[in-house]
């Protein structure tokens, strides 16, 4: 297994270069120029990625990885542990929304243990399981550093071992938006209750005792935010690290990354904090219902495609987002220029 | 020919009753309640305007409908008046940016000639030209009374006569923000200037002239406010007309309407100044970039699906709203419940 230290050397800038081009093939495109907005954007950044005027977003491939936390004992979701495995069994059976929303994507979905509380008695997922669930942090870090880095390394892997042009994350874990909201309070120094919702639906109560859990996670750990991964395996989860390892896999190949929403969002601020030219790599689909994750976006300076008022993880804002991104690219190869069209240009 | 009064009367509330049982479904499928956020909200709205617990949208269509204006005699338009018939052979043809997004989104198109300025020597399209091209509204009418109640039952008259279990809106017509703008300064009383933008992209010097044509126009013509026909007929368009229509014909076969644009939410107003109740039957699919589509939406009460920047009309954002649409749809019949996922309830 490469060291994550050389998987980081080896992306590469985004291709700039390129974007004269693509800009051009837009503008002879039968429609006023830029009159496609962020549609023209997705196209270009889709191309930089790439490095190529004529990118490709036929394989689309969805990673929903799932993982269970410690932090669970401390009252801090709505849902029992049990759900985790649970809804992995539902992903292999593909009666969940990542399911649906993928299908109609025409998205194939990989569904990856990278730390379920419990061994998986059925077949149809990757095993990469790190651990049986984290430690909880508030007793302790999360992982070690030597586990926070297999996590990384994981979902590299994942992106570099699997064939596709674009690449969505997802998550599962009860207990989830714990670590994340963590991982975001140290990572942009904002307080944590600013930055903590309700999950799946806490009541007032759990949102006391989950805010408490965050910031005794934090002061007992003292993660270090100048070092992802120290961030990481004090108060992060194995899923999280997989995702931020997944947009570095993708940035190796030269594809572009679909986040989902607040836990896969966290993942990204792991990956950002390991090497900032990933932020060229990666868009967020959806901005997430969940408080605080319109923080975590302004801090990644990152505009989401959706606001829909989601919330529910799994990949099912990124399969929404690869949708909008195939529609973007469809038009780029499929409309009419103005000479082919036979349109008369503007006046002037 | 039905009278428009005689169609309004048609028009039934929209099925509230039905909104339980859907909720009820939607919560016991395996995602934490609500977490599906406008897209179970759209789930609602479909069921109610198709008055069914198990709404379709299978069979999907996109009008788009072409209109040439007198106004553009006063410099309103970047684009010379010849773009509109190209146009619409570029949409017969499969090149423009509607139809690509419409395969996509697995819609039909129906293009229809409403008032092209010219005669169409191409086939591919249907004719139900009203007049070639509006008179300029700066010196009389855009059309007389008839004419416009003409334009709006030419509207019901195609959607009900295609078979669809929802309805995308679309326009072309070099010029028809002018109108627009016109008809939502009228109906809204806020100023020309803040509801009128650059179009397809006039520079400052067509801005200005494009702002005093509209209130010339309005000035000239005193339409009323509470007689949107009056509306349409002064300073309106053949195809905002019939958007009105497609909306309209639509609530009376319970279909739901996805409106496009700007011209879009114009032809919108209208249909609403006639009916109230024909808000219930159509989502806004985007907020446009045309610089005062913002107050339009607000003085609709309508949160647009999409914000992506798009200023292209034809029916572009339509497609994309539909497939939002479908996709939500897909989510409600698709997605497992818990019992049947055997997934563990929430806490307490």
């Amino acid at each position: 297994m490469r060291d994550l230290k050389s998987w980081l050397e080896k992306i590469e800038p985004v291709d700039r270069g390129i974007l004269g081009s693509v800009q051009r093939r837009l503008d002879s495109q039968t429609k006023p120029q830029g009159s496609l907005g962020r549609l023209e954007e997705l196209c270009l950044i889709l191309a930089a990625a790439q490095g190529s005027d004529r990118p490709k977003c036929e394989k689309k491939i969805i990673f929903t990885l799932a993982g269970d936390h410690g932090v669970v004992e401390e009252g801090v979701s709505a849902y029992p542990q049990s759900v985790t495995a649970q809804m992995v069994l539902n992903f292999v059976k593909g009666g969940a929304g990542v399911n649906v929303l993928a299908r109609h994507a025409g998205c194939d979905i990989v569904v990856v243990d990278m730390g379920v509380g419990s061994d998986l008695d059925f077949s149809g997922y990757l095993d990469r399981k790190i651990g049986y669930g984290t430690s909880n942090f508030t007793r302790g870090p999360a992982m070690t550093r030597e586990e926070a880095e297999r996590a990384v390394l994981t979902g590299i892997d994942l992106a570099t071992e699997y064939d596709f042009d674009i690449l969505g994350t997802g998550d599962m874990g009860i207990g989830n938006t714990s670590p994340s909201s963590a991982i975001a309070s140290v990572m942009t120094g904002i307080d944590v209750r600013s930055l903590t919702g309700r999950g799946t639906g806490i009541d007032d109560d759990g949102f006391e005792k989950k805010v408490d859990a965050i910031q005794r996670g934090i002061a007992l750990n003292s993660p270090d935010p100048s070092d992802p991964l120290d961030v990481l395996s004090k108060v992060g989860g194995f899923e999280i690290g997989g995702i931020a390892g997944l947009i570095i896999g993708a940035a190796v190949k030269r594809r572009l990354a679909v986040v989902d929403g607040f836990i896969s969002t966290a993942g990204a601020m792991i990956a950002v904090g390991l090497k900032k030219e990933l932020s060229d790599y990666f868009v967020l689909s959806h901005l997430s219902a969940e408080q605080g994750h319109d923080r975590l976006v302004g801090f990644l300076q990152k505009k989401p495609l959706l606001d829909l008022g989601m919330r529910l993880g799994e990949g099912t804002g990124a399969a929404l987002g690869i949708e909008l991104i195939d529609s973007a690219l469809a038009l780029y190869d499929g409309m009419a220029t103005f000479d082919e069209a036979g349109v008369d240009k503007k006046k002037g």
